[in-house]
């Protein structure tokens, strides 16, 4: 273990994917090696997931109460093997993906945290963000607590061990953690010979229930099911805690203090195409956006591509209802990632070259409408513009299928500080300008919420209208 | 470094991505950080070529006739970093990928080849696979060579050393290496001070020439140009040996025995859709492949959609010409890679359901049209259509954007057992009920030569129809 | 990073080296590379320590209260390279060197633990062991205190913190705390932005301080200072708290609740020979006792060898004594460490030849005395005298410099266990025909403290008579 | 594989061991783990001869012809673990450990080095220097040669492979070799499924041959026989090829064109004390050496001291001669290797403090004789002196059991450059004064030479003498 870290003091914003597993097939069962068919099914899972956070990955096991984990920075692939597959005995299991905004990803706050407590050892995985994160911290500074990382999850870890204590019951504990911590949290937790789910009052981040024979899986997002090949049962509703033991499955429910509201860029750029949240389509909300647009900022055109991979189905969606030819105007570099040498130090758009190609042979001589999901801050957006004039476009019309990114978050999305949106402190005409296209065309607000069809939960929109649910 | 290598007797097929560039704009150059630019630019490349070749990556450099290399396993990313990087100085750089049917690449055989000879150093990138090579290697160990490794190019650069000891001279030696050597070499080389590029006389691999301000560039791929935004010039002809040295570029010719031929595979899977190859756009080449077949191969259905990523552009063609509509029914992991631990060790299918996903709200009772670019042992195929039933398509019917691939290949693809080609020992109707389609149509050969709009050298079609330049 | 580990919950016993500096001396001293002096002066110590804990290393410093660490498995060497001491900028230091006894050493329990309290940051690195630690724990975990280890550390630290919260005073909660804990320890923290010094009241384990310049040090052994060319001030006292600060130095005295008593086993065999401890120098203590014990125990011989290298210094007392010439029998290979692999698996035996060998050509026909400092097991004793044998020794008297350890150590030697104690169960004759020797004498424990000349301080003789301070 | 390096041209001295051994024990010897008892014992007895070469290890090993192998910079204990250990499978194996005079021991010329030629396949690893390379070279590259390292053992490996394609036999090619190259050479040769072992015919580095049971062994020196409990045959003659195979052993001897000369640097630092070499013990060498020294520099003096770890034998002798007592005066720390920081870069010197420390309880108000082995540079020697002032000495004699080092070595001892060399610019007083002794004394070199009792080849003291035997 390399172990090199500076605590710091300042919060940082995550989005993350969480996996949960209790298995209860024996060896049996066609992915199950024995006894680590739990880390297996959970490895497998992590790949499904993998789109959520790429700086760290991790996973903990729990064999007749014993927890043992591995975690290490960087992609599933590159901190786990076979070998280390194969020391995670175990019949629950939860693992855990994290995307760090503060740089290269630190090892120390990778998950799930491991910690011994009164009642034997806890393994925690969350994806959220807390935003009475200080007071808490406070709170249990004084009564004598410390710290070993700067992570929402050891906060949690410490308040849920502070009320197990009182309480003596680790359902007590979760239901009065879940009174004090505000925010966006979905946890899977290990404890007590339990596999615990757990979603926060709000919603925020999505959280499913799904099965594979006898044994049950918590998970982030329904495509993680699917990678294993697992059925999906329902979504697990806003403050809804999820107890799976050996007798079976348990459910508890707590009281928002707010209004319900899951995070709309989920279905705008988060999630994949392939999952369903809360009642929803990823794949059919982005192609809806994408109708939508068209209808709501149609052009002549000859092409309509999309920027990969985000807005592809958008720009399927728009082609579809505008009538203009789909097109494949834009290849993306699969290769370059976390540790891409970045050209001319400083200089992010430099790089736009490599990360994309504009394929001149289908963009040369035509008027092109390029679909996006969103602009935040824009600089790559310009790159890209410049470059399909340089294959050729004669015109380039940027349509966007979401509205413009106003306002900062501070539940989970990279995007907390209003310096850093474009679109906080400019027209819609100066965008245009600022990024060379012909013109512009982000999706109303309301245009956009009619797109997620079958939707069973409120909507945090608080990114385009300020509107937060807490 | 670790050098842990058994040398293997037999024949290797590879399939690889070459690029040089002789650097002649100083320091001011937008890549450029001082002495390090024609290795960094070189990177860049690497990663545009990245999809010939993931089992290894090397840079060769040379500074005023001493070169410096390195060279890892793994994909660019995960074989060099910055540090790497700064330390290769040089005004000369070759770099290469590598593919290797053999395993997880062993390190032996990673490329550029360095070594010593008369007239200093020497340091050789090759893409291809020579056919005469035990005749030639048995010449070269009856004159007392020895051999460090099992590859094509060190037997290369023997021979070539042989050539330069009697003739004193690198161009003749060149041009008399050629004529003995047999099969598919695409090569660059840094030696004598010089950037060398050659073709092999049948043209088999492709090779193109380009210029970045005054600098010149050799690469496999025009979207290697494209990364580094470098101009393209023109393509390397079949025979022909382009030198590159301070005092400007030279062109030698050899003449073929045979008839010329660029492996049309390259079209069909190999290369990148923005690259253009000896006149013809290999993305246009697939987008009128879905055409053609949309035409040999009519049928009545709801949605046509492409096995990612290399069928997408043959499906988007499909669907042009046959007015049914594009959707996106498949997504592909893009994280399940070189190093992804295989369920249930041997069973290669069942990893199928973590490297693609159905997306069920699009597919789901629908009547479907895929596309793919070829079958080779079919496997893979025959687990999609499996996924796509479960994920309830109503019908499936399989469309491949070639014919059946029927011949092994001795020229680099890696298809060289018969009892590996599920075309070789089946009729279409057997493989269509092997893969559990509803109907399969295969492009004709003719059809498929057809795409090639505006391409400027002979074919080797030999896997589809037994017919090879040599 | 890699962090894998099971939470173990039984107790482990460790023998480790401690350091730390306050470092007042700007970037203009001789080991000075400016603001990493501090870290640098701290790895030449921990290579002057590194005879005490072989298994992980680490280094924590601190910067106007912000603490970074770094720590590893691993010997010094292994764990640090100059880009690490290069990032660890801070005017504070501790550094931590471990014994582990539980296998290859887990990183988990690496040393120093950085924490956050309510106070900030907090890094502690320990020597010693507890013996009251599972009340401790339980108390703590009862106020719902979470352990991220299973390391004595982590519990003192977590007290620490306790105490601070109820008394918002640091000198106080240190106070407090050594109320509470019991066993040994030694003891450096950074904290508050003061480097803390701790010894335990018993005096278990040495600690002792030094100057630099103006800046002050604390450190388990004087080879230490000297390593760093500092000068020795004076031990610091059983139950002696030592605070160095921006405006000075402080001490507090905490009365013990038994009997002073240093480890004797410091002496014989921990220690390094050039450190003098308490008063007394190591190097005279090993040479009084070879003298001693050729008093008690004398013979007729031709040659005295020790066994590598702990026995060598008494090794020559008792060639002194005796007028029997000292020889260098046997030769100890530098090189076999932690990774060493075993011949034959389990069989401890086998491996001497390889790490030691005799010199035949010294020892044939001789009659030889061999001094060994101590016998735990007996194993690798009895193998050095068959290779002896081999040699062509005639006799072999073998004489120990220390009495029989029959008795279980609690307080940090790896002896906790009676049945491994071949003392315990065994008359000197048994002993003595187990390993083959044709005579052997222990030194009386009488003998052994009079070699302690100019002791300052009790001692802990619990190993060879049972008689604990504690 | 990290494989990078810059071919150098310019010639590197390497001081070197090597082993080899022609397994014929099966599965049931002591040391053995089936398939890999070869491999194993090559790995135990690189232990025992890492002294020769600290900076890379390597191990081939021949399987029915086929050759395997693995090497990497570093320790034994580095290069190789269980899993590296158990793929090296077959009946012979060859081992190499090296000390590279050019930095951190670059991976290139790391040995065995393992080629390809005519019949098969071949490993090699060599201990030694020629000195007619260039010539060699040069001819081999006229004929088209070409090379991959900057090493001599490809250069032997080449001109082998040239002779072999010649006369079709390989006893034949090593003979023709032999007369062909000139210097020090002892090589372990895996080919043609036997062992061979070669020495030089001056004899320049050591050879011998040993038996364990039915198991031929070829080694550097017979501390490698001792470590896997060979027995020792004898020493392999200047000149001779010794050549192991299924049915027996056998060999030739060559004529040399000069006088036999083993390097008499092996007795005085090289060799450890425990090898006998040509028939002189090592130990009763140095023993010796230190003796003569006291009778040809006699001195009045408390104590005499040995610097660690080489000069301790003699210093003994010295003191028995003298009649002045022995003591440990100064203590090595065995943690400083390879990867240890230099305090204030390039100033060597400030490190002694870490690497050695003064016993001040033993050195205090002591007039001290302290032995070394030699004085090369003489800066570490300077700083110990100044050590043991500090420490309280009251007089210090520098005894060298060697004569000054005058002349530079060809042979493969790290001193090519007369201007590094302190003895061949300045006078004894100059050195003393230089080194701050009160006084010193050299061994005169007719008294070094009589220390070796019993040796049965030539001397090479060219570096004392200017006298070299080829």
């Amino acid at each position: 273990m390399k172990d090199k870290d500076i605590l710091l003091a300042e919060k940082k914003e995550e989005e993350c994917g969480i996996f949960g597993i209790y298995y209860n097939d024996g060896c049996d069962d066609a992915h199950g090696e024995g006894a680590t068919a739990a880390a297996r099914l959970t490895y497998y899972a992590l790949y499904a997931l993998q789109h959520r956070g790429q700086d760290s990955a991790g996973i903990a096991v729990c064999n007749n109460g014993e927890i043992s984990y591995y975690k290490d920075v960087g992609l599933v692939p590159e901190a786990f093997n076979d070998a280390i597959i194969s020391s995670l005995s175990g019949d629950s299991a939860i693992g855990h993906v994290r995307y760090s905004t503060t740089g290269a990803g630190t090892a120390e706050n990778a998950q799930p945290l491991v910690v011994k407590y009164m009642g034997g050892q806890m393994a925690l995985a969350h994806n959220g963000n807390l935003v009475n994160i200080s007071n808490i911290k406070k709170r249990l500074e004084e009564k004598g607590a410390i710290f070993h990382t700067s992570s929402d999850t050891e906060i949690i870890a410490s308040m849920l061990s502070m009320k197990i204590a009182e309480s003596k019951s680790v359902k007590k504990a979760i239901i009065e953690t879940m009174k004090e911590i505000e925010g966006a949290y979905s946890l899977v937790i290990l404890a007590d010979k339990k596999l615990i789910g757990v979603r926060d009052p709000w919603g925020i981040r999505p959280l499913c229930l799904g099965r594979l024979k006898n044994s049950y899986i918590i998970a982030s997002e329904s495509c993680a099911l699917d990678a294993v090949e697992a059925e999906f049962i329902r979504d697990i509703a806003p403050g809804e805690v999820v107890i799976i033991e050996d007798n079976g499955i348990e459910y508890m429910q707590v009281k928002s203090t707010g209004r319900e509201g899951i995070c709309i860029f989920e279905f705008v750029y988060f999630a994949r195409p392939d999952s369903v949240i809360d009642g929803a389509s990823v794949y059919m909300a982005r192609y809806e956006a994408g109708r939508q647009l068209a209808e709501e900022h149609p052009v002549r055109a000859d092409l309509v591509i999309g920027a990969p991979d985000s807005a592809l189905v958008s720009a399927l969606g728009y082609s579809t209802q505008s009538g203009i030819p789909y097109g494949q105007g834009l290849l993306k570099n699969r290769y370059v990632g976390r540790t891409f040498i970045q050209p001319e130090q400083r200089q992010r758009e430099a790089s736009v070259s490599i990360k994309f190609n504009a394929i001149k042979s289908e963009v040369d001589g035509k008027s092109i409408v390029i679909v996006d999901d969103s602009i935040v801050r824009g600089t790559t957006t310009r790159r890209i513009v410049k470059m399909l004039r340089n294959a050729g476009a004669r015109e380039i019309h940027m349509r966007i299928s979401s509205p413009p990114v106003k306002f900062p978050c501070f539940l989970g999305i990279a995007m907390s500080s209003k310096e850093q949106l474009v679109a906080s402190y400019h027209s819609r005409e100066e965008i245009r300008e600022m990024i060379g296209a012909d013109s512009i065309g982000f999706l109303n607000l309301e245009g956009l919420v009619k797109t997620l069809k079958g939707i069973k939960c409120g909507l945090c929109t608080g990114c385009f209208n300020g509107d937060y649910p807490l």
